[in-house]
């Protein structure tokens, strides 16, 4: 067959293709997706002829899950409509989530300020100017207590992206779930958890890796034992994306991400099948339509096979990669903002196509301030119109045996194992991370990028094309300038009220257990329940394990 | 293979899909697109095994075209981002149109008032409150020459939405054109010219159907000879679809229309390979995203092998269909008017990835009122993000060898061939619209569509699911009620200052025309530049010919 569609496709350039080029030229010499990704002239049966449909491309829900993790897609239950929020006090974020739920959303998506994310309280000195400006401020029990209040966390799933400090954060969405009288193995979501993409490309770290190593396999021994539905982690391309990667990188960094996190586990001296089925992913849904198809559907394959045969998994729950997506916020411009609608939509629908289990949709206004509830709710009602109304979710997996989709697919699967081969011959991720080579890797990707953009080999339109002169303003949320002075009043009395000898016993738990090989998460808890606050919880730890400097990229 | 293939699908089902679903049932109990047309559990290679990769896929650019006419699809030209515009007078649609030009826009497509579409001029009793109303007000030569003022239409395309009256309505044309100085040769565009689906959807005829297809069959005769770069007619699945009808429906009325205007040709004389490379078409681009694709795709297959096969066409111009494409403007809901913005984008990518030649795309106030400047260009800018940054235009038909595309696409191609054979064996569509066959098949489907959203078994975001108590209300565009006023003095200046005798013998003339054989154009283009009105034109036919009446549709 190979020799065959070879003939054809050499008949048709021949005798199709040149002399209509004779004609009338292509507008580029080559083509290549955003990522720089050559894309070929033509996809024909020859390009899958290297793969089998049974072994590689597969039915839904059968290894190597290609096509879909779940045998009948979104006939059986759509993706979770998950909008990331927050800003201000907890008391404004409560009310609104309560809108989203409201408006039909169906988990929560917690955005913590920069204070919350870095593990220090709003009364420190570099939380300055910084308290509930980009998400919502949660210092302590209480906050946590204010942010759910009315919201029955055994009823929804919460999603809460934070990373360097989450086992802290976990262990208040825990006590609160204990508050209401929810049952902790009944509750659902996710932390982010992921620690090595801080020191690829977000940057919000703490402690060195290793120590903050053994803080996330810590959680995932504790929640196979006392959370078993919660997503312990969920590793994340996005940020990786987010800071310039191309879709291989992402691809490949995350994978092996979740690679490190899993061998991690394993030597800690965790079952794999215990706790790998609670790992979960993360991925952008930048703006190359198919190349972000490919993408999502080379991760699953990658990911069931190296768990069943690099470790040995046996149970398919860890074989089928689960992830969530959120809509390229790098792609938004500030300039003719509604088109970020458009940009939004078509994002959102490749992840759709590539069987997302839950999704982000960017706000409109998002390139210019924290989206305004208008802004929020078009975003969610452009899943809405997705689901509803676009009918594609009545089927799984509409590129199964495309000559382009699963040739590109392919690519995608082995420029990220040409990867892995790199990393594995450093000894792993934590060690590449140590000697910078996703950094540079990444860095080299975006100034590439920003090289094609500022030659306008690639438009942005409204940006360095189709510039309007001037634009519509459009509405901005306004975060009220009290949200700071009204946490830092809490804080104070917080501090005032509470039981200071307890706080101090169990903060001296949690550095005892540091030092030693204990799991930190009863403690972290103990420490909660008697409203240390996130600050004290993490100088806690960084007394032990000291704070992380980053080393120059060269 | 069929035979191991469906042993595949069997063993899927019995070890995959149902032990899934007696965990989790799906959401329905059967799945169809908007259309109705049913969506099975999995497609597999099994689905491709009637079709040959060689006869009935091949490569772009090959008969039968199933993946685009074009060898390198959207490398060597983008579509045509022709934005539909018109409203008040002339020269305020005059104004839109450079405004248009200004921002990208690559092609001019003319929007007629009611008057002008129905023949009548602005002081015409039925035309009182119709003036530049839904569409620009075209009375004569002198308003067409106002209409394109500062655009030379040696360098740009137009289409105009003109059909009882097309004929006039393009003699205008040409004597601007003539008076520019640009060459009848040199001039690009397209009249609609589709007759039969006013019948079948739109209800805007003048005279009955048979002296109306000597109309059309006119101007192909004589821009086969004078005008040979023009497209003579825009046979228009648009309205029909607009009107209710499904995507088979929608393809089927569309294209054997196609094969009725050639088959008139053909008894008129005219050589097939002379004027159906002319022939162009206009499809909708409807919610259902794969079923819209799957319906482009099948146009093309289906209309090269008639025009081989039943026509004896040589040229392979004849056998690629080309077609303009215009998202849904009944699936636009005053509702939440900018969840519409998404509707559209996801409407235009199905569009582009079908392959279409150029694209409308509506603007978010469509369903309220025409289209601010505002909205009509960011109805454009979602043409340009996807052209430019969602990279779908860097190859061709990724849909060549999806199991589920190819499959629906065959499925699409049958229904459409099924109908054929109903309206051949009553003597062609004419007779069929005799009979009121197409009109009833329509308003069946529309009902039973109607019913599922009443049903809320079809959910409308913001209609019947996910309503909002209250909208934030958007600008909408204030037509000048001036506009008519001005109209008439024009029209009673223009018939105070033109040579009347001249007016009467052209008209004459055209009546003589009418009553024996020979073509129509030139008497129409001497009255056109003697500046009869649209209305006195028209009514000459009038006399000759009579008004249609319709039938009660059973």
């Amino acid at each position: 067959m190979g020799a065959t569609a070879d003939t054809d496709r050499m008949r048709w350039q021949r005798e199709t293709l040149e002399p209509a080029l004779t004609k009338a030229p292509e507008r580029a010499a080559t083509f290549t997706t955003i990522s720089g990704h050559p894309i070929h002239r033509l996809y024909t049966p020859e390009d899958l002829a290297a793969l089998s449909a049974e072994a590689d491309i597969a039915e839904p829900g059968r290894f190597p899950y290609t096509r879909g993790i779940h045998a009948s897609g979104y006939a059986g239950k759509l993706w979770t409509m998950r909008q990331f929020a927050g800003f201000g006090t907890p008391q404004e974020t409560n009310a609104r989530y309560k809108a989203l739920l409201a408006a039909g959303g169906t988990g929560l998506s917690v955005a913590f300020d920069l204070p919350t994310l870095m593990g220090r309280d709003p009364d420190h000195d570099l939380s300055l100017g910084e308290v509930g400006k980009c998400g919502v401020s949660i210092a302590s029990l209480a906050d946590m207590e204010a942010l759910f209040e009315g919201i029955d966390l055994g009823a929804i799933t919460t999603s809460m992206t934070i990373n360097a400090p989450a086992a802290m954060i976990f262990a208040m969405y825990l006590v609160v779930a204990e508050r209401q009288g929810v049952d902790w193995r009944q509750i659902s979501g996710t932390i982010q958890n992921d620690i090595l993409k801080e020191y690829i490309a977000q940057k919000e770290f703490i402690y060195p890796p290793r120590p903050s190593m053994r803080l996330v396999t810590d959680t995932f021994a504790f929640c196979t034992r006392e959370v078993p539905r919660w997503n312990t982690i969920s590793v994340s391309g996005y940020h990786i994306r987010e800071a310039g990667a191309t879709a291989i990188q992402e691809l490949a960094f995350t994978l092996r991400d979740g690679i490190e996190y899993v061998q991690w586990g394993v030597e800690a001296g965790l079952d794999v099948d215990a706790f790998v089925p609670r790992i979960s992913f993360f991925f952008n849904a930048h703006s190359d339509f198919f190349e972000e198809i490919a993408k999502y559907r080379a991760a699953r394959r990658i990911w069931a096979r190296v768990m069943r045969d690099r470790f040995g998994a046996k149970d398919e729950r860890s074989w089928k990669l689960r992830f969530h997506t959120q809509t390229a916020g790098v792609s938004l411009t500030a300039q003719q903002p509604w088109n970020n609608v458009v940009r939004t939509a078509i994002q959102a629908l490749s992840g759709v196509l590539g069987g997302t289990q839950s999704l982000h949709t960017n706000s409109l206004d998002e390139a210019l301030a924290l989206p305004t509830e208008e802004a929020a709710t078009l975003a969610l009602r452009t899943q809405q119109v997705l689901a509803f109304e676009s009918g594609v979710t009545d089927h799984v997996d509409p590129f199964g045996g495309s000559y382009f989709v699963e040739a590109l697919t392919r690519e995608m699967e082995e420029g990220a194992i040409a990867y892995f081969d790199q990393i594995d011959a450093v000894g792993g991720m934590v060690a590449a991370i140590e000697r910078g080579f996703p950094q540079n890797e990444i860095a080299e990707a975006s100034y590439r990028l920003q090289q094609a953009i500022e030659r306008r080999e690639k438009t942005i339109v409204g940006v360095n094309d189709f510039v309007q002169r001037e634009d519509t303003p459009i509405p901005t949320l306004y975060v009220d300038e009290q949200a700071a002075a009204a946490q830092l009043a809490r804080l104070r009395d917080l501090r005032a009220s509470r039981d200071q000898a307890r706080v101090r016993g169990a903060l001296d738990a949690m550095k005892a257990a540091a030092e030693g090989r204990d799991n930190l998460m009863p403690p972290i808890l103990e420490a909660v329940r008697a409203y240390a606050t996130l600050g004290e919880m993490c100088d806690a730890l960084r007394e032990v394990w000291g704070e992380y400097e980053e080393m120059a990229v060269i």
